[in-house]
Formats: C-alpha cells, sequence, structure tokens
C-alpha cells in the first residue's frame, strides 16, 4: 500500500469499523505488526479492529478492489514471524472477536471468537466442570484464532493432542470475502473434503479465521507432577515406555541441566534435587484410585532398579507441583537474555535419541563454543533446542554462525525424517528450510490450494513459502 | 474408454502388472466394479492389480496420456457407491498391496499397504499386545485404503474417533501420478497446509492412497458391555450423560424395537430382555478396577430410578457380551431382505431427539406405512435410518416414495445442522443431497483443491460433486 492512497484507504476503513478501530499510531502498529519474534522489521501500513464477522469480510472486500495485502493478527505470539507484517500489509487484529458464547453441555462445545484469548477459555472451561486442554508458555495472551491458524501444540499434545483435535468447526473469511463455516460443529459428517483441517495451520494464508467451536474434556482427576533424573535420552525414552503402558500420563517433558541452571540462575525457584544430572524429566500423570495408589512409585523404583533413573521427587501438595512445572515452564524465558537461535524441531519419538545425539556431534564439530539447550516434548518426538548468543559475539556474527550450523541440522533432521517445524509453524523464519521437510511437489500443491482460497494473493503473502 | 482403443490399453496394462494382474471377465468386472450399493449399474472396462506403489504410479501416467478415468476399488464394501464404475473407467484394485511392514513398538505405529484388510490389522495389533480401535460390521473384507478415502467411523468412535484420528502418513498417488507422502509418520509437524487430512475422506477423488502409517493403541482394559431399555431418544441421551462422567465409554449405540425384532426373527439369537421396549441402548466402557467396580451398577440404579431405564442386562461372559453386540451389529444384515433406503444421518449429539422426532412426524404424514429402522451411535450424533420396502411395492414405486420422504427429510437435517452422510461418504448416492450440508461455495473449493491434485480429472470423476 502506497503512501498515497493510504488516506483514501483509512477513510473507507474507518467508515466499516468506525474511526476507533483503525489506528495508524506507531506504538500501534508496532504492537500489532509485531509478534515476539526476534530480529524481524515490523513494517504495516495500518491496523483494523473490526467487532463482527461481516466487518471482517467487508475488509477482505475492500482489500480485494484496492488490492491490499492483509495480514491476521491474534495475540502475536508466534514464533517463526507468521503474524509480522513487513510490507506495508493492512493488520486485521482480532482482538475484538473476543466472546465466548453456545456452551453447549452435552456436546461439550463452546463458540468463540477468534479473539478470544486461550486462558481466557481455558477458565471458561473449568467454570462449567470441564477442560480445555491445549496449554503452552504463552495462553494468557495468545488468542484461539492464532492457535488454530498455528495448530498451537504445547506442554499436553501427549495426552490431548493438538489444538487441531479440538476444533470442531471452524468460520473462515477467504480471501473473495466469502464467509465459510467448515464442519459446523459435527462429530461425524463425511460429505466431501475436510476443509476445516485444511485451514488449521495454515497461518492465515487461506483467510481469516474469524469464530470456531472448540470442544472440552472431562475435568482431568488428581494430577500428580515428578521430576526425576536420567542420564540420557534413550534413558527418558525407557521411563516413558515403562510409565504410558501403566499410568495415564498427561505430560512428559524433558530438559538439559543447562536448561536447570538457567532457570535457577534466574532466581526464582529453588534446585529440586540434591545432585546433578544431564538431564531431567518431568512426567505428570493421573493419579490412580484406591489400591492402584502405589503404582506410581512401583514404576520410579522399577525405573530406578533398571538405572534409568537416579534420583527423582513428587510434587506433593498443588504449591509442589507448580513449582516442578515451573521448572520446565520458564526455560524459554530465563534464556531470553542470550537472544537465543531457536529451533522447534522433531522426529518420531522412536528415532529422537540418535537425532539428539548426531547434532550434539555436529555441533561438537561445528560450534563447541555455543551452548545448546535442549528441551521439550519428548513424548511427541519434539525438542526445542536453543542455542545461545555468547556475549561476545555480535548479532550479526552469531547468525552467521548459525545459518552455518543451521544446513548441517536440518540436514540431519532429513535423514531421520524429522519436520523443521513441529509446533512453531513456518511464517516467514523456517521457510528457507521448509524444503527439508516438505517437497517441492508438496509446496506445489499447496501454492495450488492458496490460489482456489486466495485467487487474488492478499491473504498473509510470503508466508509458508513465497 | 472406447471398445477399439481397449486392446491396446490391456496390452499396455499387462507390460505393466503382468497379464495376471488384468482382468477384464465378467466375473471380475462385476466384483470389482460394485460394492454392496444396490441399485447401481456396474461397467467398468477393467480391472488392473497392481503389486507395488510404483505400478500405481505407472498405471496412473498410462491413463494420463490415454485419457482413460480411474476408479480406485479396496474392499468394496461401500454403501454410497464411491467406488463403483459407471462409465467404463478402469478399476484400480489395491488388493495385491497387502503387507503390513515397519512395526514400531515406541511409536506404536506400523506401515500397511492400502490393500491391507481392516481385520487383518487389528489382529496384528492384538499380536503386539496393542489395538486397533477402527471396528464396523464389514471389517473382516474391507481394505484400509478405502477406511481411510472414506474416513470410516463404526462402533468405537466415541472413544477413539474416526480412522482419520488413526493415520499418521497416508503415501498418495495423485492424479499426475506423482507419489506423495503426507506427514510421514510424524506426531507434530507444523510446515504448512497438512494434506494429509485434505486426503482422508476424499473417496479417491484426489488421487489413490497406495500405504498408510497407522498409530495402535494400548489394548483396552476389560471390556464390560449392558443392553438397556429406555423409553426414548431424549433418556437415552440422558443415559449417555450419567454414564460418560463416570465411566470411560467406550460403545454407546442406540436402536429401536423394530431393530430388535428384525434380528432376533433372523433366528440366531434370543431376546436379551423379558419385556419390550421403543428403544435399546447397548453400551460398552472399561472395567473399572477394585472398589470402583460397583461404579456401571450404581449408575445402572440411578438410571433406574430417574426413570430413565426400565429394564437392563450386563453380559456377564465374553460370549454373553458377544451376543448382545450382536443384537446391534446384525441390524444391518438383517434388514437386507427388504432391501431398504439407507440413510447415514447426523447432527451434533444435542440435537438429535429433535432431529429424529422431526423426521419420524414428517414420515407419519407422508409414509406411515412404510416400516423405519432407527439404529446407530447415538453418542455421536449418528443415526442410520433404514427404510424398509413392502413387499407389495416395486423398487421403482419404492424408490418413488423414498424420493418424497427425501426431501423432507434432508430439509430436516439442514433445519438441525446436520449431515447427509456422517460416515458413508457421498460417492454417487448421496451426491444430489450434497447441498444440503455443504454450500454451494464450499463445492467450488472443492472443485478448485481437485483441479490441483487431478488436473486432468481421471481421479473417480463423478464422485462427491459433478
Amino acid at each position: 500500500m502506497s503512501a498515497s492512497d493510504n488516506t483514501e484507504l483509512l477513510q473507507a476503513l474507518a467508515a466499516l469499523v468506525g474511526s476507533d478501530g483503525v489506528l495508524t499510531d506507531a506504538m500501534s502498529l508496532l504492537r500489532y505488526g509485531g509478534e515476539r519474534t526476534g530480529g524481524l522489521v515490523h513494517r504495516p501500513s495500518a491496523v483494523a479492529l473490526p467487532r463482527t464477522v461481516a466487518q471482517v469480510q467487508r475488509i477482505v472486500q475492500l482489500a480485494v478492489t484496492e488490492g491490499v495485502a492483509i495480514v491476521p493478527v491474534g495475540g502475536a505470539t508466534g514464533l517463526s514471524g507468521g503474524a509480522v507484517a513487513q510490507r506495508g500489509e493492512l493488520v486485521v487484529a482480532l482482538d475484538r472477536l473476543d466472546e465466548i458464547v453456545d456452551f453447549n453441555p452435552v456436546d461439550r462445545t463452546v463458540r468463540c471468537g477468534a479473539g478470544v484469548i486461550t486462558a481466557q477459555l481455558q477458565a471458561f472451561a473449568r467454570e462449567q466442570g470441564l477442560y480445555y486442554p491445549v496449554d503452552f508458555a504463552s495462553s494468557g495472551s495468545s488468542r484461539l484464532g492464532g492457535n488454530i491458524a498455528t495448530n498451537a501444540g504445547g506442554t499436553r499434545v501427549i495426552r490431548h493432542g493438538m489444538t487441531r483435535d479440538w476444533v470442531a468447526s471452524v468460520k473462515l473469511v477467504s480471501g473473495t470475502g466469502e464467509l465459510f463455516d467448515f464442519n459446523r460443529g459435527l462429530v461425524k459428517n463425511n460429505t466431501g473434503y475436510d476443509l476445516r483441517h485444511l485451514v488449521i495451520g495454515a497461518e492465515g494464508t487461506l483467510g481469516i479465521i474469524v469464530e470456531a467451536t472448540m470442544r472440552l474434556a472431562p475435568a482431568p482427576r488428581d494430577p500428580a507432577v515428578a521430576l526425576l533424573a536420567v542420564a540420557d535420552v534413550p534413558a527418558a525414552m525407557s521411563v516413558l515406555s515403562t510409565y504410558r503402558d501403566v499410568l495415564p500420563l498427561t505430560a512428559f517433558e524433558l530438559f538439559c541441566a543447562a536448561a536447570l541452571e538457567k532457570v535457577l540462575a534466574a532466581g526464582a525457584l529453588q534446585r529440586p534435587l540434591a545432585g546433578e544430572s544431564p538431564w531431567y524429566v518431568l512426567l505428570e500423570f493421573e493419579q490412580p484410585h484406591g489400591a492402584a495408589g502405589d503404582v506410581p512409585l512401583e514404576l520410579f523404583r522399577d525405573c530406578a532398579a533398571r538405572g534409568l533413573v537416579s534420583d527423582g521427587v513428587v510434587g506433593r501438595s498443588a504449591t509442589q507441583a507448580r513449582s516442578l512445572w515451573r521448572l520446565r515452564e520458564d526455560i524459554s524465558e530465563s534464556l531470553a537474555p542470550w537472544t537465543p537461535w531457536k529451533n522447534d524441531i522433531a522426529t518420531v519419538p522412536s528415532r529422537l535419541p540418535d537425532l539428539v545425539d548426531d547434532v550434539e556431534a555436529l555441533a561438537g564439530e561445528l560450534c563447541p563454543d555455543l551452548e545448546r539447550v535442549w528441551f521439550g516434548h519428548v513424548g511427541d518426538g519434539n525438542m526445542h533446542l536453543n542455542v545461545l548468543r555468547p556475549a561476545e559475539l555480535t548479532a550479526e556474527a552469531f547468525g552467521e554462525r548459525c545459518a552455518e550450523f543451521a544446513s548441517g541440522l536440518f540436514d540431519i533432521l532429513r535423514r531421520h525424517g524429522g519436520s523443521v517445524s513441529a509446533e512453531h509453524g513456518v511464517g516467514l523464519l523456517k521457510k528457507d528450510y521448509l524444503h527439508f521437510t516438505r517437497s517441492a511437489q508438496e509446496v506445489a500443491l499447496m501454492r495450488g490450494i492458496k490460489a482456489v482460497f486466495d485467487p487474488h494473493g492478499i491473504m498473509n503473502p510470503g508466508k509458508i513459502f513465497d
């Protein structure tokens, strides 16, 4: 959108959504055109804040007429630049579509505007005696439309799946301004292509998600949390196999000693175990009833006897459990001062030990001086590898070192049949690496599909693929 | 394919798959060009039986060159004509791609050819101490590729979901003969559009499914089965709510008195309860451990005290449990002599009682003389309504009566936000009714997507939409 068009477009937008619904001040442009993603230029031309689905449709129709590109923005908590406006796009922020309505206790569904904050939905579910199980560090500010657009994962995937698994229906305004209601909340509906699943994870490139009907789960029973010290990734995988056969695991997270040290250095938490260990497992499960209540202890003893676990602690109160969880959840934040190069990689769980080994061997050759912090959802085959920037390296020099590491890393990932983005999406930051996971023919199919939903190419252009 | 082209094409096919892999005799054309679907003309020109994925690709490439349409066929157990060749198409039958390989106990996945029979996969899973939970009446002859192409449901959806939920990855030969491996077995892979989900349920219109990696579940614990007599659909829904809050239900099926009488008339089973009831619920759950073992009886007493249930019986042995299940599973077969007009309809579970009421009221006006048999997966909002043909009506006259009923029925369904095909797919038989569930704009998107995967329009043309 060029500067000269701007005034007319802004007036037209103000006519659609009211003048308080169009923002052009520098602070707003920064706030809505951004994301937490570091190192990306933010350059939206304006921010529109529609209050209704019909307003979203009219904004898109205006954008088609004016040839303006749109970046849909939710809570701007993404990590791959999927919601970053870099080329003067119009940001359409869904904040004001934040109503939770039509709760249905029989179907256990609830209709939510795209602007509903994840924690707001979680709290609503709790009030109904139910549970919205998708949870992650930024639940307090991420918005549901963004969660769906990026198929957000988090810490309960091992038991409850990704956001995808909780979407009963999704309403989308496509690139032509048409409104679609995909699946309309049905459990079973085999009437042609399931376009709902196509929209989930499409990062706004097919249209703007304006509303969704979400399923809620029964409230989980007595969750118990334990932290175990393990020697290596294979041991962690053996512990996983041992526990999951007997207990309904709701989380199984792994992190390395460096991750724990960084969290402890931040000062808010105490060291959970007397000794030190190269790796730690944080696991959560539904406490079994009655006589079966001894099972967790028996499992721990079994793992200890087999040399898989050297020490462990159980959260005996809700407060202790919360503290153990924070040892895992605070990792990402505690690394922020090092402006890390973040990777969100996955393979099938059985290949994860080899993947970590191979990546560590490569790092030992290429960058033994760069500290690497591993943590993640090992039960899903997904690890976050953060490479920390040493104080003595400039951002630019660090970027060069990382780029050198990246090509080897993604080669290893390809060899292990892995994904270059397990849960963060592709956005702008992983676009250059997409070919390690998706073939050129697959990308051609995606382009073709985008053209069907968005024939004018105005929906979040340049994200996922060019 | 015209008669004159035939010889040359058959020779080319024989060169690709061997002469024993090309069938043109009348029996084979009937067997593979058919399906159990009644009332449809079967007219394939030939049947190809490839042994490898590469052979499937070459067949498709040949079909592109020769302008021949393909109908992919699995076990031919569909109920909507999705695998019926009516216009001289080449049938590509996947029978010979029936290997089960690469079982991975850590990932609990297994790679299967599209020709693997559902019961073969179920048996394989049991041998590994695991469980493939998708199950339905035709599991003994349906093939996995067809299950995926139609997103098969069945009796355990309430707990375990549809076929869609067990597909870790799917290999597809598209309409250009290219081979795709969508998702490659990963648990988490947010790298662009999830094309796996697009292929699932697409009824062969996007390409031929040649292989899939399926997830397996832990073996279920001590299943218990009970049959309850209930007065009406609302009572059944209240029973559902009462049980599911406390017990992990693995099935919750409902059928009407007429369904029971037809099964009993077939002679193999005994009346399960002394008295008669307008409706029956068959439910299955994992038997709780220890003291919690009293819970099912308490639930029954609670439902009886609230007047929801008038009588009930529990399967006290595996044999009894099997007999109770057969009361439900034998319904469809026991109706076959009446060549019923079959409907597979759904709405959200909470609206099902009103839907059934409204349909019965309409039937009372339009066709009180036509016997209606209701049965199905009420926990998913899905009922099969079979209308029986009276002996005195010709097939043609019956068809006219049903057509009259159909438009009213589907209008009611639309009013309740329902689906004209919950689990059977659209194929040929539900194509005229697709617009009751999917908008014209949605169908336009589907057409556009088909053109991306199948630019020559050779993949199962005329199925789902024209």
